[in-house]
């Protein structure tokens, strides 16, 4: 069984690469390594994934499912004897539908070319992440991708209204709803949303749009203590009341990192105040919102929540701020960073990070630990910096430190990047054995010979 | 064997009824006939509900799982072999977080209890329907309840955080996340909510509360075109930048008869006009929400969108407007109502309602059709009234004038109220051959005994 032979008889020589071919390109970003796989298959249709999978099925080879390999947690590693099945051919944007408010897309296509075509027709969707110009949509689906304003319009499992999926034998199921409300049977949407490549291969969606904003209002704000961040959240999305749209938090040092050469930015106010707050509102009423967001501000101040504020004046004064918040890879500089993505009760953020602050120099010595993150969704991002010469050797004893504690409040650990190979070991920490029963149960329902993206996940 | 016996020394002579007093029951909302089943189980806790099921698995008895009977599709129907699982019971709220805004409660709390509960704290839970007062949290999950303010929380789906379930076989998955975001692993709760009680028993949850709103602005609009209704939906999203709430539409019949006598509600404009709204926003700051709103209101009349408008002035006038569109119950005098509640995309509304009253008289002679609904969300309420004498031989041709033509564009024939065991023979005008097959796939996984509500839904 020769199979780039076999897959180029089915979809055509130039649509599958061979071994050497793929071990040309990239493994993804921040990624040293390049691809592995015994064939490369780029499908132009989901007719074509579809004989895909049902050659690997009948042939017992496995598939790992590539979109713009922006993942960080190994959810798209293949090995010599795998088939990748790569979506880059599939990037059409088939409609967008300005009444109904919908966008029909091919898996392939990227998150930021979507978000621009919609644009064009005063629309919004809303998906955002830095990863925006790589990332394609059928990815941001098989891992339900988070980002900045889920707080506001939820993750992308609450954009997808249908999807069309191809089933580890090649069957495929299209079910391409267009409707925001369809209880006409089990919503088999969210079986594959989120499941990381392992339940099926997503090949089309109808995504929800939204109104475009046409106002926004920001600010940078200091605070004195975590039961301000807390109350001083309460406080916003009470007042802002559904115009809230992000609520970011750094700690200090990722705000002292972020606003110090070498990075770019600078201090929109002082850099001596424990902890941050990036606040954002979109509306749709320039002078009505802005009012709205500065009295809500200015209670803000008077209640003792805050301390300090920089205030936008400007759309170029927005993007300065979310530019600091975004400029994360100051965290490569001067050593190797470990990153998670965690998720913890409100309530019992303070006591953790702190524990954690307190311990981890007892457990690796002299490091850097920077904690920011989406918080208006419990979302901390933790990164801890080791010497390069120190980094396997330090990793999983970092892990433990970040992960262990959340078993404690049923703490996530994985908020929005996926479980892949890298948190496999842990998943048992925010999940029972019998919930992964349930999933091992789906899991052979679906993929009965185990040929999608195994190993992955569970 | 005697299932009662049994099913009494597992829970408690109290705890189940036999068949006689199962029979003394109704079997639910606008149902004439009582219950039947060769017992009544109401287990106190998770582990009595694991206790049944494990006896029932054990024994092959079918199990109908009840929350508060106001379904509409006789999707909780049971049989003189079967047993019936109350959680009647299970009626305690559990927590109700004021930091991470969660409420923690058994499947059998009273929708409006909850509602009460969470506004002491200053909060919301945003899912609303008619039958609040009846209808049971666990029954809303099952059934993935939709109601009056989907267009700006979702459906329960949406505000589900965690879940505990029995499965068949009487294991008990807990799943009570309490974090809005939660990539770790697959989302087990998606595979209940929505089900029907066809894949296990959802025993309790975790909610996502919100902060309750302290403003609120409404209007009853009339409007002269379908397509001004589309466009006044597009025109008020967007002005009211997040704080629109509802927006339910009124074909002028459903708007005459609800503020006609019998009905009680008086016309607050003309009832000339062949389309009303009722738009609502919901938002924090009285005065500027109010402005917004006029300001919204008035853009639309200069742009000719609407042509007649009474706006509140009061929080009494938003009552009075609800409950013109709540008045539902004036369908029932003069004859027999055949209820849908179906979705379709806002851009086939007019071709497809018009066809409709165009050809029941043809099809079905002399009767009554009022339309109304969620229009914001794509769905709308029909309502055939005829003679009583005629219900039983007229029904299954009002079905097929209003089901089959959904099909030309994946309308589907339950947009909020499920397929129970009404609309299954019509589950394929919505979903096709491959998407029921992956959802018997399901079935079978989960419960491979098909002892759980068995015939409902595929």
């Amino acid at each position: 069984m020769n199979i780039v032979e076999s897959l180029r008889e089915l979809i055509g020589a130039a649509a599958v690469l061979d071994a050497a071919d793929t071990a040309t390109r990239s493994a993804g970003v921040w990624r040293p390594d390049n691809l592995q796989a015994a064939a490369l298959a780029r499908p132009a249709s989901t007719q074509e994934v579809a004989k895909v999978m049902a050659w690997c099925h009948a042939n017992d080879v496995s598939v790992v499912t590539h979109g713009g390999l922006t993942g960080l947690v190994h959810g798209a590693d293949a090995g010599p004897e795998q088939v990748i099945l790569s979506l880059e051919r599939m990037r059409q944007i088939e409609e967008i539908n300005t009444v109904q408010r919908t966008a029909t897309v091919e898996a392939g296509v990227i998150l930021q070319t979507l978000q621009e075509a919609v644009e064009e027709q005063a629309l919004m969707f809303p998906l955002d992440l830095g990863a925006r110009g790589t990332a394609t949509l059928g990815g941001n689906a098989a891992t339900n991708a988070g980002g900045n304003r889920v707080i506001r319009y939820g993750m992308m499992r609450d954009m997808v209204l249908g999807l069309e999926v191809v089933l580890a034998d090649g069957t495929i199921v299209s079910s391409m709803n267009h409707l925001i409300k369809n209880n006409a049977g089990y919503d088999l949407r969210q079986l594959f949303i989120g499941s990381e490549g392992t339940l099926g291969v997503i090949t089309r969606l109808v995504l929800r749009l939204r109104e475009q904003p046409s106002a926004r209002d920001m600010a940078i704000v200091g605070l004195e203590s975590f039961d301000n961040v807390a109350a001083f959240l309460k406080h916003m999305d009470h007042s802002l009341g559904g115009t809230l749209s992000a609520f970011e938090s750094m700690w200090q040092e990722f705000y002292q990192l972020v606003t110090t050469a070498p990075a770019k930015g600078k201090p929109p106010i002082a850099q001596d105040y424990p902890f941050y707050v990036l606040v954002e509102s979109q509306g749709a009423d320039r002078e009505l919102d802005t009012q709205r967001f500065n009295n809500a501000m200015e209670a803000a101040y008077e209640n003792g929540l805050i301390v300090d504020a920089a205030i936008s004046q400007s759309e170029s004064d927005c993007e300065a701020f979310w530019s600091l918040r975004d400029d994360v890879e100051q965290v490569m500089h001067g050593g190797f960073p470990i990153i998670f993505d965690i998720s913890l009760p409100i309530g019992e953020m303070e006591q953790y990070t702190s524990t954690l602050k307190a311990q981890m120099g007892d457990a690796i010595g002299e490091h850097k630990l920077w904690i920011f993150g989406h918080l208006g969704d419990g979302n901390l991002h933790i990164n801890v910096q080791v010497p390069a010469e120190d980094y396997m050797r330090l990793r999983p004893i970092v892990e433990q430190q970040v992960y262990a504690p959340l078993a404690a409040f049923q703490g996530s650990v994985s908020a929005e990047h996926g479980i892949g190979l890298e948190k496999k070991p842990y998943l048992g920490i925010s999940r029972s054995e019998n919930e992964v029963a349930l999933m091992r149960t789906l899991k052979s329902a679906l993929d009965s010979k185990g040929i999608l993206n195994p190993g992955k996940v569970i």
